[in-house]
């Protein structure tokens, strides 16, 4: 794990930070926020209920030693530049924020008139897409939800389709619509047939689901025709957030044979604002599931691939005061690493590009509460969930909203994601 | 057609310009160049032999009343901005520059030391990709190309899927992986197997394969949870370019099932550099095919909604002294039009964006000469073409150039596209 820069475990900030809080000091994600009086968009760096306005450090001089960093990778509506400028400088920037913040360090204590020029409070700051997305791929990785889906629609003695121990399958999504956490949509209107219809309908989604993936995104580019060894994809994994891959299956249903799910995905996908970058989550390594076929050499890699990320859902329907947990799951359920993903994804010698965000798939976990999608927790509409305020469901209603959560926490220090958060509003 | 302007019929050129040539003064295609002594990307119109630099233009102070026009709109990498200016001001720009060079205008011809300035030679002009490319699709819109391969691979009798009639089938491309005309890429590796293997092994794909394509791009953006009227697709698409959607078979036939293809088709698609306006075409448009099943209300159009374009595709060994023609077919045979392909895109209110790049699918003719791609015209391999030196292609071979032409013809007036041209180079 030497290539990776981990915050001391035992440092603590001398801003308060409860130990509740998803953004400790060995945090420090990344995201782009605009707040009273910070119409441009710049970087910050989450700690506790704050962020660090980056361009307010850099300003103040605190910034000098990071190599190579400069104020237009700051100020600026994404985080790409920052990040094409290279891991010294990326890296820099995080060790150096987080030595400022430490318990100990007096620059900034001594200076408390700089406190409020650097420090936004998380509630009044307005957090945008993080990157600019060139390319949005969601792989379909975990094997319960693959199984799960077979069996549903296919053969429950054979869920699996002949590829899938053999290939981490993926296709392309739309970059487009990536939205930020907080941003609603209108319910799609979509092609819907049953199969005893004998011509399809255009009406809104009848079905519109939710699916708990996580994404990675890309620090580092490739050219065209270049590979990415298997023992090399963390040198590009920048760092990970939340993702909600909005699914219409009934549009899905009519549509995807034979080029795959299109408008049935296209309509929206929710992001976390804040990444977390892969050297923070270090401490959280495990192992994942046992591949249970030889995959091939280009996907052979060593050592633990995956991460213990606790990661729930939660619905909350317009008269309900609180939202209800539907799932409870594990990113270290996923049967394809992200290793083998972007391995895969670049074996033909396609570019990766600064920023890219590839999707998990749906992560499902080995019992029914640990299902990702409504799909598989409401069973095909055959397990309705009841919720607190009287109402069943069995896919997401109006004005329903759907919160997805996640974090690791070992030892006391949590690390965290946030939320990312999306109300349904009616079609039309 | 009250909304397009088209340059008047009988306008002649004072610059010399060929019948042959491409690029009439009725043309004026868009492009991004740049060339010795303009190392800066800019915009360029095309006419004749000629590129017109209109950041020369610009700068001489000629470009003064296109309304909204400021210098960074030229004199940038891509088309965007300009586009984005609005379309008085990319209409207004074109309209000025075929002014200037009517037969008849001497403003340029009394400055003929200006000449050297505004005017480089195509054949010293290096052309980039038009646009930045936030979304990449790809329709699948011939019927004669769905029905070549269902009945290949599925029921001869019974080729198009159930949906096909009623669906403009798409799904989602790899943005980063187009590359404009000239530039080669290296066969991609990739997962094989033939039914009959006990699993895949990774290796060069042995069913290398283009797909003759047009592209339209936008030039006009939507929000998110708007949609386009079939009837008002014309004010979004700016132009068309031809487009060859490269393909891995043997990839593809592997992966696909049940997320569509994805590395099959990532490692490259080539497009043709110069983006000729839907205005340019207005007087080829045509009626395309019946469409034999009622579509539905949000897929209605009036009047003719396709254009009587000619293609080709060319195949050119390294031993071979010129190219040979394989393929020659016509735009208009496609199905499904380009207002129903926007009009369904953006029909689950998905946001489209300037400079989006929206393929075809395959165009495939009615006859066993006009088919799209080495699948259909080789017929599964089944018919080898063979080539004048002496060699027989199934697919494409290391070493090969595909090219393919477009252009529109009528009363001695041509509107083409160039060419997009790309060599296969060897895996590894």
């Amino acid at each position: 794990m030497s290539q990776f820069s981990v915050i001391p475990w035992n440092a603590r900030s001398w801003l308060e930070v409860s130990s509740q809080s998803d953004f400790s000091l060995q945090n420090l994600p990344f995201g782009i926020f605009t707040s009273n009086g910070r119409t441009e968009p710049r970087v910050g760096l989450a700690l506790g209920d704050w962020v660090v306005d980056t361009v307010a450090l850099f300003d103040a001089g605190l910034l000098a030693q990071v190599p190579g960093l400069n104020r237009t990778h700051l100020l600026a509506a994404e985080l790409n530049a920052l990040l094409s400028a290279g891991s010294l400088t990326w890296r820099g920037l995080r060790a150096q924020v987080a030595e400022l913040f430490t318990a100990g360090n007096s620059t900034l204590l001594k200076n408390s008139d700089l406190h409020s020029r650097l420090l936004v409070k998380q509630s009044e700051a307005k957090m945008r897409l993080p990157t600019r997305v060139s390319n949005y791929v969601d792989f379909y990785s975990s094997r319960e939800h693959a199984s799960n889906v077979g069996a549903m629609f296919r053969d429950p003695q054979n869920p699996l389709l002949p590829n899938w121990l053999h290939i981490p399958i993926g296709y392309n999504g739309r970059s487009s619509s990536i939205i930020p956490s907080g941003v609603p949509f209108k319910r799609p209107m979509g092609q819907l047939k049953a199969d005893t219809d004998p011509a399809p309908i255009f009406a809104p989604t009848k079905q519109l689901d939710f699916e708990l993936e996580m994404a990675f995104i890309t620090g580092k580019e490739t050219a065209l025709g270049e590979t990415i060894s298997a023992q090399k994809t963390d040198d590009y994994i920048f760092g990970l957030a939340l993702l909600n891959d909005w699914s219409a299956r009934d549009v899905q249903r009519w549509e995807y044979v034979p080029l795959g799910p299109f408008l049935a995905k296209t309509f929206a996908t929710s992001l976390s604002p804040w990444i977390v970058t892969l050297d923070a989550l270090q401490p959280f390594r495990v192992n994942g599931p046992e591949q249970t076929v030889p995959v091939l050499p280009y996907l052979q890699t060593a050592g633990p691939q995956t991460y213990d990320i606790h990661l729930e859902v939660l619905l909350q329907s317009e008269r309900m005061s609180e939202p209800l947990r539907i799932s409870r799951t594990n990113f270290k359920y996923m049967y394809w690493s992200m290793a083998q993903q972007l391995a895969h994804l670049a074996s033909n010698g396609t570019n990766v590009d600064v920023g890219d965000v590839y999707g998990s798939g749906t992560i499902s976990g080995p019992t029914p509460d640990s299902y990702g999608s409504m799909l598989e927790l409401c069973w095909k509409g055959t397990k309705p969930i009841a919720l607190p305020d009287g109402s069943q469901r069995k896919f997401i209603e109006d004005g329903d909203t759907v919160i997805m959560k996640g974090w690791a926490e070992k030892d006391g220090v949590r690390i965290g994601f946030g939320e990312v958060r999306t109300q349904v509003l009616p079609a039309g």
